[in-house]
């Protein structure tokens, strides 16, 4: 039988120091080249309008040890629109019941067939923060206070993440615009992470004197200046626009999670050959018109920088102490979905938890 | 309700002339830039023993006409072997019940939603043999004597679909190494398609005075000489490989499925960039021991050649009366799987055929 989870199953069967365990283990692969990735492609339809489009993005990842392979996709339509913090990139809630379309599907490398299915919300929140908390407890070890810019879903992940694998912390600050969000937040995480969590209604004052400044926004120009910055931080961002300029240049040591930091874009209206750039849309003809994101002007060419597997297997040179280090977490990769969907899925079958679907109806007789 | 189809479900909703013209719309379109593609990837996991391993296949397509994007994917493995024609390829039907893995995932542009999962294998050679058969309705429309190498699966695909897409055929003579298989396919065949179907032991045979030459085989060395090939017959392959040494050079015109020839191979062992070529096994060091494939000795460089969705959008200036051509037909788009298994959606739907699986088992309410 095949698996079917659910969001709400996999955050029952998934811990944030299981997923900090097996996602380690994974990038020591990774750094000892023991799995593999198909970074993510995203293929563009034309507009809808001038802000809105379809685009479908895919990756796959294989990790030999769990004997698994992974596809995840998202098949999205995303709306462009100005929010209080620059340009904001929602994806709308479209399919049935106002909801969203992403999946995890994972297969047996041994055999081939079909093991599970599950969505990718909680897997992506989980994933991402512990990506960020793992380069965190190379980089930034003994963190006392941390800065966390974002007070959403994907900030939510990073400040649970960040508490589990670093007992140094003492005190989170947050920041977000609407002063409920942040309220909430700082609520909802003073329970959570037994860690006194503070909203600040300047992201200046969380950014000075922290140790850790964690970006997580949907803002896609900077949200911190680099004279905010305390010259021995360590930074860690979702995404690299989050980064004022000249930040990535100071920094002593900068790690990625991969070199392959964009995604391989298709658009309809352009050939066969892929577009490359972080705003795909600009390539056609800029339909975002008045909403071209800004780009930090850095120097940086992220596809020559150690990646986080180099990192955990000890192939990165460790910078001087007290400088600053950033970890720029731009683009996700299969492996990390193989590592905890399998995870969710061996705890779902210990637990007897999930939906089950004929195996047979997913498999074939005839030579494909 | 997401609909799941089986193939034999598949074969009876899909009638070759209905895919012929649905494949000509798409191609129509790519040739005009109304749909997409993301090209095949393949993520190669080590060798298993000599010559046998794990191999993850994904390509996407989006074709805005039908608000379709598709996912097609196969989780194989497969092992190299000699046979009686050269080194063969197999994929070993190791899931449950000895089955095979490969898959189809529909998905809306409108709202994101997860329309349709269904098998790969009969969607699978209707569009190689449909898309053959278009080629060949622009260079070979008059074709009277038809040459199949191979008598499997595949060149039952090419031989439906050659005779739906041209009235002027009159003979097939087809070739295999294996004296009972060639005479069960033409005895089928013949019965089948209403057209005389001639088994020969000597592919010489079959190809001499053919006005179109069909190849459809395992083999990965060539299965066709030159000297042996009329100089105004039209040749159509499935792998460029099949085809002998200067045929392709000899050729007025020759025809590309995609410029994007060759997949994009990621191989554990190797680091986070694609591994290019024919043969990835040989990029980690030459584990098929003395089973390399032979290569044709070719100059002609693929990516530089018209594709099929330009030849049927009349960009394809047409060669003299008489001349040699050939369509190469390497490499799948996920636009033939949008465009096929949309239709098979479409008429399942039609005819209350398939098994439903919830939808909201496939969404999600969080926001990734």
């Amino acid at each position: 039988m095949t698996l079917v989870l659910s969001n709400d199953e996999i955050a029952e069967l998934l811990t944030v120091p299981e997923c900090l365990a097996r996602l380690e283990e994974t990038y020591r692969d990774l750094g000892e080249r023991k799995a593999a990735n198909r970074p993510r492609s995203d293929v563009y339809l034309p507009a809808d309008g001038a802000t809105e489009r379809y685009v479908f993005k895919t990756m796959d990842g294989v990790v030999p040890r769990y004997e698994v392979a992974a596809l995840r996709l998202n098949s999205d339509v995303i709306r462009w629109q100005p929010g209080a913090a620059g340009v904001r990139k929602d994806k709308q809630p479209l399919a049935p019941g106002g909801k969203w379309v992403g999946l995890v599907l994972l297969f047996s490398t041994r055999t081939g067939e079909p093991l599970a299915i599950m969505p990718d919300g909680v897997i992506q929140r989980l994933r991402v923060g512990a990506t960020n908390a793992i380069a965190a407890r190379y980089l930034a070890p003994e963190a006392r206070t941390y800065a966390l810019l974002g007070a959403g879903w994907q900030a939510g992940g990073q400040a649970l993440a960040m508490a589990a694998a670093l007992p140094s912390l003492r005190e989170l600050r947050v920041y977000s615009p609407t002063r409920a969000n942040r309220e909430r937040f700082a609520a909802e995480m003073t329970d959570r992470l037994g860690l006194e969590v503070r909203p600040v209604d300047d992201p200046r004052i969380a950014v000075r004197r922290a140790d850790l400044v964690g970006m997580a926004t949907n803002s896609v120009s900077s949200v911190v200046d680099l004279e905010w910055v305390e010259p021995h931080a360590h930074l860690t961002c979702v995404k690299d626009s989050e980064l004022g300029p000249g930040i990535l240049e100071r920094c002593a040591l900068v790690v990625v999670h991969t070199r392959i930091w964009q995604p391989t874009n298709y658009l309809v209206g352009a050939g066969e050959e892929p577009v490359y750039g972080h705003d795909p849309l600009q390539a056609l003809g800029g339909s975002l018109g008045d909403l071209q994101p800004a780009r930090p002007a850095s120097a940086i060419d992220l596809s020559t920088l150690p990646t986080l597997g180099e990192l955990v297997t000890g192939q990165v040179p460790t910078p001087p102490a007290g400088s600053m280090t950033c970890f720029v977490n731009v683009m996700g990769l299969g492996t990390q979905f193989a590592a905890l969907g399998f995870l969710a899925y061996e705890r779902a079958r210990e637990r007897g938890v999930g939906r089950e679907l004929p195996t047979d109806w997913l498999l074939e007789s005839v030579h494909p």
